[in-house]
């Protein structure tokens, strides 16, 4: 799909000006296709520096920005979704879209049905894969999403207007649209975004909780720095985002355990072949996809 | 330790001059304190490129280099040691002085003792922690020590002249210098290296055996890249740093284990608290670390 010519959004209430937030006000900013971002958040402090950075025009409430708004993006954790869908529900106008920047999307998608009700078929929701290590307006930028994945996941009852304009505010940003289905976004996600944040988070309390704690530490090097990067994000998030997914996390742990059980098994077993045949396959694979990726290393 | 104004090495005899060893005499050599660097290895692509970017001063077999040199540094992976110190014996001098950079150190060190016979006091275990994501003489850079940590392995047997003139070497890199016992050291490097390579290798292999691997890998994002980088490494390298260090790497996988089942437990019961907790102690201990490792992120 291309970026369309003539979309352009007059007023954007954005909720949750941080760095997802705020990338995608900056690169619509820098494309020209919004008049007004209508910054909404509980941090005053945040709020003032997303409005000195140029991320938002002015701040209003929640009701305000509601009422004023053509686009509603949600970009605020996804367990803040119900209580802010309750709050913009009364102020919603017949043509007003929503959206959403959840790393969840079924938990989410049930909630907008049961409670933007009428306007649930103008809620379209997303999850744009990008971002994350810092966090805040200060970390937004107007290219966060140039190349990036965004998955929306429209349910039968999704009007197409609504999705096709949330579909043209992502392409605008320079980012790649896919569909999917809710729960198949969970259980990709819980795959290859929540096991990876569970395990290296598993590791690093292991090791931090050694009665040897500080003389391991001082010794962990680049490998470690890596492995270990996602575990020092938010805890109240990624707990959030657990228990959102809880069921699809579960079942995706299973099969890590499985395949951790019999990789132990080899070396257990002193087998050489089969200790090879796993680390070079898992090698292959991740050099594939770092040549493919589009990620820097 | 400070490095002494008098150290001088008049030849180095560098057995595997990639990234490890070529970074060893690129330092030493920026430092001033060699004099001719040897050059040994098996492949000849490899030697003539080291030699070309001047980390190596000229090329010669093993039995020739161990004849000439004054030190000899093998910077081979570990599995190489028993040939090598086999092969090296019949040309030591009396003051000839031996270290490795084994990623394990047990094993090396019964093996120097069974095949050095008399010259083993003059074999100084040691393991820089640092490097690894790019290998080859080409990744070479005469400031991969600077502010990293050394651990040397000294044991009951070992020359006190001979410790002593590999801790000034890896000083003059602008490295620091730390003694542990060889049981210790594996313990903790099975910990904080070994462990976090096993875990990123089953996980990536777990991922690209799935049915839809391809769906998956296309909305992997940072995090994945980070958490998996380290099972990009080489599989022969990997396969025998476990198989060298099996029973603590086993031990540890073990303790990994049980921390994997607690969190697990604590998502399957939705127990938030549990949840949070493990996740906030990673978070923060994994923080300090930052802060205090001189990594950069």
């Amino acid at each position: 799909m291309k970026p369309s010519s003539s979309f352009s959004i007059s007023t954007l209430a954005l909720i949750g000006p941080g760095l997802i937030g705020g990338s995608l006000a900056a690169a619509l900013k820098a494309a020209g296709v919004v008049q007004c971002v209508v910054g909404v958040g509980r941090d005053a402090n945040s709020l003032r520096k997303a409005q000195d950075l140029g991320l938002i025009d002015t701040q209003a409430s929640v009701a305000d920005a509601a009422a004023k708004a053509d686009v509603i993006v949600l970009a605020t954790p996804v367990r803040a979704s119900a209580a802010l869908f309750r709050e913009i529900y009364p102020h919603l106008k017949p043509t007003t879209v929503i959206t959403d920047v959840g790393s969840t999307k079924a938990d989410v998608v049930s909630l907008a049905q049961e409670l933007l009700k009428e306007h649930y078929p103008r809620f379209v929701p997303g999850h744009p894969i990008a971002g994350a290590e810092k966090t805040g307006p200060e970390a937004a930028r107007d290219d966060l999403y140039q190349d990036r994945n965004i998955v929306l996941t429209p349910t039968p009852e999704t009007d197409p207007i609504a999705q096709q304009l949330i579909t043209q505010m992502w392409l605008h940003c320079g980012a790649r649209v896919l569909l999917m289905e809710p729960a198949e976004h969970d259980e990709v996600l819980a795959s290859v975004s929540h096991v990876p944040h569970f395990l290296s988070a598993v590791f690093m309390w292991q090791v931090a909780s050694a009665e040897n704690a500080d003389l391991r530490l001082n010794l962990a090097g680049s490998g470690f720095r890596d492995f270990t990067r996602i575990a020092a994000g938010s805890s109240e998030v990624w707990r959030d985002i657990f228990l959102s997914n809880k069921q699809a996390v579960l079942n995706e742990l299973r099969e890590v355990r499985e395949a951790f059980a019999q990789a132990e098994q080899a070396l257990l077993e002193g087998d050489e072949e089969s200790l090879y045949d796993f680390l070079e396959r898992a090698a292959l694979a991740r050099r594939l996809w770092a040549s493919r990726s589009g990620y820097h290393e």
